[in-house]
């Protein structure tokens, strides 16, 4: 068995030679196909799978898969109130919406998110396609314009997205979570659509009642631009632009550390990307860095601050300036931006409460602040990346992180107490007797045919107590009463729950009576 | 670097040998630990890459995943108008919602679905759990109520759900599709959950308008009794029962044919079985089975059927006897039912255009009937496959299937050339005049903070008729035209775009007049 072997693989041989050695190890087996490594590839799981697998415990666990969560009636009740102030303002600005499937063609996400593209889940080969999961709703947004041939739209899409990041639930942070997206395509005038953007966000953060927040903005052009004047070879801009990037969560010192020791920047050209990041202000400093002896040099930059200026003076005619600072330290990951870039920061501190689910999250990082809400920028290259003849249709979007923000809802509806109802019903038909289960699904079938929400206990004999009950935990607002003497005089008692006044309505007015009291509430 | 190989796998050997040669390879290499398998495997891969992957043309392909697809603007309104409709229902009947992850531990999925579960999409093993999407929202739920030891809810759940089957999309099969699933758990009296559910299908389909239905029902128990009683051996209940199952798409002597030289059964025992599927009726039917010499034989069948009669009896209450047919060739595929099982069916027969999308479905299927677009019943033992006390939680429900809905909507609003609105902008601030930018971005943003849905061109100086153009094609009912004489005037010219009719309304006045002319609308 093992002497006729087509080819060995050695156990550690091939793991420290990554290019090089390859060549070799084909050319000494030139015979080897893809077919081939196939087959070797399923015989050595199905080996694996006969030797017991990853050899842990092999108990069933009842668990969601991690950094996921499922979400209860009342969470589904906060959820949506949250997605429909977003989608409200959406349709404000005149969205219309698109869907995507969950998942892409791999090499349609290959390539588009820089350092982050490790965090992708793939799906497994099972033959066919080689598929992974969507990563954010940009990349699929623009692959469905290439396709479509689409040259404007403006459009909102609200679904789940996967990112394999270690996840801290407490904040917030889970491996499948919602994206409200909001994005402009088309070719138009200078910061008129990237201004529609950022008055979104500042509407849907006030909107939401989240407390104080702030928007910071920045050019992808003005970071170039300065990482040019402070001396970054051109090959170091992105992986030192990430750096920057960390800026909210690590001190300078330790910022300039990685640039220094990790990445081989000069100190000398750290320290004057360290004086330019520390700078935020209004319109006013981008009329000041335009002066500037070293940044004006940049005509990168400069185009940046021309175009930082005009954003400035639409957000001053959508009065929304009060929240908006131009911030050069905002430095966003994804590798697609190309101009404008922002991000809404909560400026309140949640402590999160420690949940069971918080064992993998670094204890220190409870008291965290929430931060980032809301994030966007322009990407005016992916689109053309897509098209077969590199067509480009400029876009500019704005993402809304909604699980963040629905942590603090969570957390302000607890605070409060507040008691979320999580069905619409209206009136419960009840009765006071035994042998009226027909007469209450009799009556039942009217309510709903006439629109009415309604039930029933899935009893034949409920105590009449235990159905008064339901109504009072569930919040129903009126029972309808079957008994005898009801039946026999052609009323139905209706009884409010929250007042326990009964009257008794005629069979033929009960629909209007329940509709009068429901709309009032 | 060969000689040192730690263990060769062989090309073929391994292939046709799987259970008891394994155990020997095993013995063969007793130091062999999962570890090293899994790094050979990532050797393998790697070495695959290198030599180009599948060998397949490395072109870009610009296109959704096999079996899957985008909805544009207007198939989302037509969508939501299929949502609104459902939710409605589902919400009248008092349903609450939850969320689950799109993937679950694969051991979840495992064992579930019986044949189809080789349909499972599984995740790539990146390090970590084994994840698998969906297969349906069923088993999640399951979990979900065993995980919180929920032991009653009515919920309902609309999500994507993904299956590797073979996409005949013309006839709105996808391999990623939504399903509506209204579920009631909870230890009730018996057939009133289960009378529910069918009245549900009976609502959403009559209010969808989507022409005559049926719905037909059976059971799992008289289905299992009735193979008893023709003689199926008790092994082979489930295979026979899913070539039964086949009656909607194959003849009766095709599924006769599979049952003997496929799976073994007697031709008697095909016979017998053939007699009893072809039968249809509706309470009087249940009362002639229960007097049947043979079925009554069956302790299982005459439950079954004791509970048909209850359930027609309800039934006859939800005046919903028209379309609901008791129908022993219905036999649903799924392991997991235990009780009543029932799917609707559209009775009109669908003729699709044939789409470039249709290349893999054969020419044959265009003009198959759309069938069953609604399923369900009731799977009282699968809650307690997931307990680890095993606790069971009795359940039953139904899925609306919308793709297949979907399908047939939009087939009708083509037919109708209905014009389908995909934004609700009520008015758009236009410029009659060069260099009023600014004007009309004030303008907006006191329309948005009104909450009136409003845009503008983002183009400094757009052309009036471009503007004009671009409501009459999306359906905006109003213009808000400024000028510099309207600016000197305090007053904007208003425009109904129907009727082309143009009034001046001071600027204190606008959104009352907007919203006065919106709601009538």
């Amino acid at each position: 068995m093992n002497v006729l072997g087509m080819f060995c693989v050695r156990g550690f041989g091939v793991a420290g030679c990554r290019t090089a050695t390859h060549a070799r190890y084909l050319h000494s087996f030139p015979g080897i196909t893809v077919a081939q490594i196939d087959e070797e590839v399923a015989k050595l799981l199905e080996l694996k799978a006969q030797i017991g697998g990853d050899n842990v415990k092999h108990q069933f666990v009842l668990k969601t898969a991690k950094g996921t969560r499922d979400f209860n009636p009342k969470q589904m009740a906060i959820r949506e109130r949250v997605f429909n102030t977003i989608i409200n303002c959406f349709k404000r600005h005149g969205a219309e919406t698109i869907d995507t499937p969950v998942f892409e063609l791999k090499e349609t996400l290959t390539g588009k998110y820089g350092e982050d593209s490790k965090l992708i889940y793939d799906l497994k080969d099972q033959g066919g396609e080689l598929l992974s999961l969507r990563y954010d709703l940009t990349v699929p947004f623009a692959r469905y314009l290439a396709m479509n041939k689409i040259t404007n739209i403006k459009r909102y899409h609200i679904a789940k997205v996967y990112r394999r990041d270690n996840p801290a639930m407490t904040r917030g942070r889970y491996r499948e979570f919602y994206q409200c997206d909001f994005d402009i395509a088309g070719q138009y005038d200078a910061m008129i659509p990237d201004a529609e953007c950022l008055k979104i966000v500042h509407e849907i953060l006030s909107d939401l009642d989240l407390g104080d927040f702030r928007i910071k903005v920045n050019d992808r052009r003005i970071l170039d631009g300065m990482f040019a004047v402070c001396g970054v070879p051109d090959d170091k801009f992105r992986t030192i632009c990430s750096t920057v990037d960390k800026l909210d969560k690590m001190a300078w010192e330790d910022v300039k550390k990685e640039m220094v020791n990790e990445k081989g920047l000069s100190e000398e050209a750290a320290d004057q990307i360290g004086e330019y990041v520390s700078m935020q202000g209004g319109m006013d400093l981008a009329e000041r860095l335009l002066q500037d002896a070293k940044m004006s040099k940049s005509k990168q930059a400069c185009a940046g601050l021309t175009d930082m200026k005009l954003l400035f003076s639409y957000l001053q005619l959508f009065q929304v300036t009060d929240k908006v600072v131009f911030d050069l330290s905002l430095a966003r990951g994804l590798d697609y931006y190309t101009g404008v870039i922002y991000e809404g920061v909560l400026s309140q501190t949640v402590v999160a409460p420690v949940s069971p689910e918080a064992q993998n999250g670094a204890a220190s990082e409870e008291s965290v602040s929430v931060g980032s809400v809301a994030g966007g920028g322009r990407y005016d290259g992916l689109v053309g990346m897509f098209d077969p003849k590199g067509r480009k249709v400029p876009c500019v979007g704005v993402s809304i992180g909604i699980e963040r923000i629905f942590s603090i809802m969570e957390q302000k509806a607890e605070a409060a107490a507040e008691k979320v109802r999580t069905t619409e019903v209206q009136v419960m038909v009840v009765s006071a007797q035994k042998n009226l289960l027909e007469e209450r699904l009799k009556l039942l079938s009217e309510l709903w045919a006439a629109g009415i929400k309604a039930e029933v206990m899935y009893k034949k004999n409920p105590k009449l107590l235990s159905q008064l009950q339901h109504c009072e935990e569930s919040g129903i607002p009126l029972v309808a009463i079957l008994g005898e003497q009801e039946l026999k005089d052609g009323v139905v008692k209706l009884r409010v729950v929250s007042s326990r006044e009964e009257v008794d309505i005629s069979r033929a007015d009960l629909i209007a009576e329940v509709k009068r009291r429901t709309s009032e509430a």
